[in-house]
């Protein structure tokens, strides 16, 4: 038959070895995150399409996975003419964790703490081109506080995601760190319109990407005066080049005038200042040409660098105008977003995880007569904790040692008519090839000395 | 405005003490499935509408979430005359846990073991109208070994399933056991036509909601006569009644002349035999009105019975048409399938839950002043593995005692001006109200002893 076997394009199957790599590293930020006081939250992988359109402009919602009507009310549209793709479809598949996040606050407003601390690890459906290592569908770990607009917040968040990234082995990552005050009243400062600032933003987001020259060429395209954009860009380059983040700080004070952009630098110090105490400053790099490409942030805005390291691990930064959107009152936020795909993608080039992904202790042989014998001491086995297995079918011995080879077995148990008559249980170590035995009787005792812990 | 925050019908938002619950239910599974060998499996939210049409029968198509084509596809599908339904969709969201497996079992042959003994906890959804714990996204947990007929695949994934609940407290269910082949042997017995048989296997699975009588008013309905209906419901009661399995497996074998039932009620005679090995045999009560509904099954059948609870926390059996489907070749397979929500329902109705779903062992209030020292001292006691929460913002106390008790905070923290004069961190117990002092020289060793573990 010609039936396509492959997982939907853009989504993967994730079999043991890949499953193992991805809870190990959910564990970590799960336990960090919490450690922080961050509390999980989960919400349905479909929300209603009304509380998603137009919440990602007009290319997220050409993104949405949308789900079709069903039944009567399917029949029903399918009927009119000229039937519109929204009537067709109710719900769509969730295409970030924010616009849940801000539903669940308007939904639970009465219900939860004043400070709003949750972390979100979910997966997300976009129906972007797949490419090399952009899926379709994939995880987004979210760590957010909803309630309160102190830098206490930020230093926090910041705190939390250089902790998981610490306790995963980065030692070489950094935290790019801006505002978005800042960014306007250099945009100001050089003599670009209030209108075209967003524009700005966008452009100066590609810095990475297209470097100096072509973020100058995009702000011409746009509109902007070549002297503005080589005004905005010394200023931004200047400002990157100073040597620390304190006189980064100097030299964009001298060039802002602001209340709002001072302001900005204001917070920008204190987050360092209070970093200080939480030891993750030296890790914080004050990045004035970094831009972070959505619209809605609002403050301070950060990104995760690794050196040699195209795009970043996640990034965040305060947005206060979103997630009350459904609350009907403001809701000052902050928070971050890592990036599952790519930092299992790195912690595997760099050799992070354990070499052995062997799972399974001990395979017990099965030859018949003796079964039920094994599968009682199989049982006793894994009282003490060990992971076993009693192969399927009486056998003989080659597929026996095939299947432990391929389960990648630590021991191979023999209690065939010989050990039954002994009372002995006969171990073969698959790595050394030493065989021993262990009494029946003190198997509690004697066989967790004999499989030494992994 | 009037938008709606709730989650879509049929879905649930979980918070953070539901989240608990799931997840320590979840460990426990995972833990005693790999402990008898077997491996994770996770597949895409959604599969191809192909893989998936056809699978559950027409009733099962009609449940199935499907997702609409996108960009020019849909464009031109909808441009069409009276287009269809299929051509509008081409995927639709995972509606059981099955199905993926089959396709992985095709997909993946050449990379599992000969014996692919997986397990997989995802969510599944199915457009059903939404009822009194009846979801529309709701987990399923299943086990399945695939590649052998063996007896001892039945044993090990009755004892696989016991175990889990064993250790889920779960002290008064049993694992009812009936087997296909003696089914079809009964009906063949009471005198009903072969092509009657899948018909008179779904009354009978009726036979908990609607008793001996109804079943017999459907068989009659469905066109078997009263004097076959009552022979074989006779038979199958007879048999139930005997006091123990081995009576019944007597008085089921005097009424059973065909091979293969006879050959059903030996293998039941050995998963019994076997499982006294494994230590279930004392769960597994032979019933012979078991039948299952899902036409699917080819073997032995099970179900977990817990006394007093309607329905059933789980069933599975052997299937050995089904997981070759893509495959092109039979591969036969046994299984067991747990409802997660079910599970959690009766556990929280029991008690099991730890009442406290308190996540917090230390909220350090905030006065402004000594924040950055408050911040420093709470990065050392998430050091040594104690969850901490900074309040947020400068505020008076009443506040930050609301939030601590919002929170469920078990220690408040203070570290103010004079506290900080004196080296000393003050902590107030929440459930005591007792107050002690730790020197912030020595807080690496005396703040672990002053917040007791949970």
């Amino acid at each position: 038959m010609s039936i396509n076997t492959n997982p939907p394009s853009g989504t993967r199957d994730f079999l043991a070895s890949d499953i193992r790599k991805r809870r190990e590293v959910i564990k970590v930020i799960q336990e960090v995150y919490e450690s922080f006081g961050f509390e999980p939250l989960e919400t349905p992988a479909y929300e209603n399409l009304s509380t998603l359109l137009g919440k990602y402009g007009e290319e997220g919602d050409q993104l949405l996975f949308r789900i079709m009507q069903r039944g009567e009310k399917l029949q029903q549209a399918l009927a009119a003419p000229n039937v519109a793709q929204t009537e067709l479809s109710d719900l769509a598949l969730r295409y970030d964790l924010t616009v849940p996040l801000a539903r669940v606050m308007a939904r639970y407003a009465g219900q939860l703490p004043k400070f709003y601390k949750r972390y979100q690890i979910q997966p997300v459906w976009r129906a972007d081109r797949p490419a090399k290592g952009r899926f379709r569908e994939f995880m987004q770990c979210d760590v957010d506080v909803c309630g309160s607009t102190a830098l206490t917040v930020e230093t926090e968040v910041i705190a939390a995601v250089s902790t998981v990234l610490e306790r995963l082995q980065f030692n070489d990552f950094s935290v790019a760190l801006n505002h978005r005050e800042v960014l306007r009243g250099l945009i100001e400062a050089a003599g670009i319109a209030a209108e075209m600032e967003g524009t700005a933003l966008v452009a100066v987001d590609k810095w990475d990407k297209i470097g100096k020259e072509g973020v100058a060429a995009e702000l011409v395209n746009r509109g902007i005066t070549a002297a503005s954009a080589t005004k905005l860009l010394d200023l931004l380059e200047a400002a990157s080049a100073a040597s620390d983040n304190t006189s980064r700080l100097t030299m964009l004070r001298e060039n802002l005038k602001r209340p709002s952009a001072l302001k900005g630098l204001d917070d920008l110090q204190i987050i360092l200042q209070l970093s200080a105490a939480t030891g993750t400053s030296q890790r914080l790099a004050l990045s004035p040409n970094l831009a972070r490409g959505l619209s809605y942030y609002t403050g301070a805005i950060f990104e995760v660098v690794v050196p040699g390291v195209a795009g970043s691990l996640g990034g965040g930064g305060r947005y206060d105008g979103l997630v009350g959107m459904f609350a009907g009152r403001e809701i000052p936020a902050c928070g971050f977003s890592l990036g599952l795909e790519r930092i299992i993608l790195l912690l595997e080039e760099r050799g992070y995880f354990a070499e052995s992904s062997n799972a399974l202790d001990i395979l017990f042989t099965n030859f018949g007569d003796t079964l039920a014998d094994t599968l009682a001491l199989a049982t006793r086995a894994r009282k003490l904790g060990l992971t076993c297995e009693v192969y399927c079918e009486s056998a003989g011995l080659k597929p026996q040692f095939n299947y432990a080879a391929a389960r990648g077995a630590r021991f191979v148990a023999f209690f065939g008519e010989r050990e039954k008559a002994e009372g002995k249980l006969r171990l073969k170590d698959q790595t050394t090839g030493a065989e021993t035995s262990v009494a029946v009787e003190e198997l509690e005792t004697m066989l967790p000395r004999a499989v030494t812990p992994k």
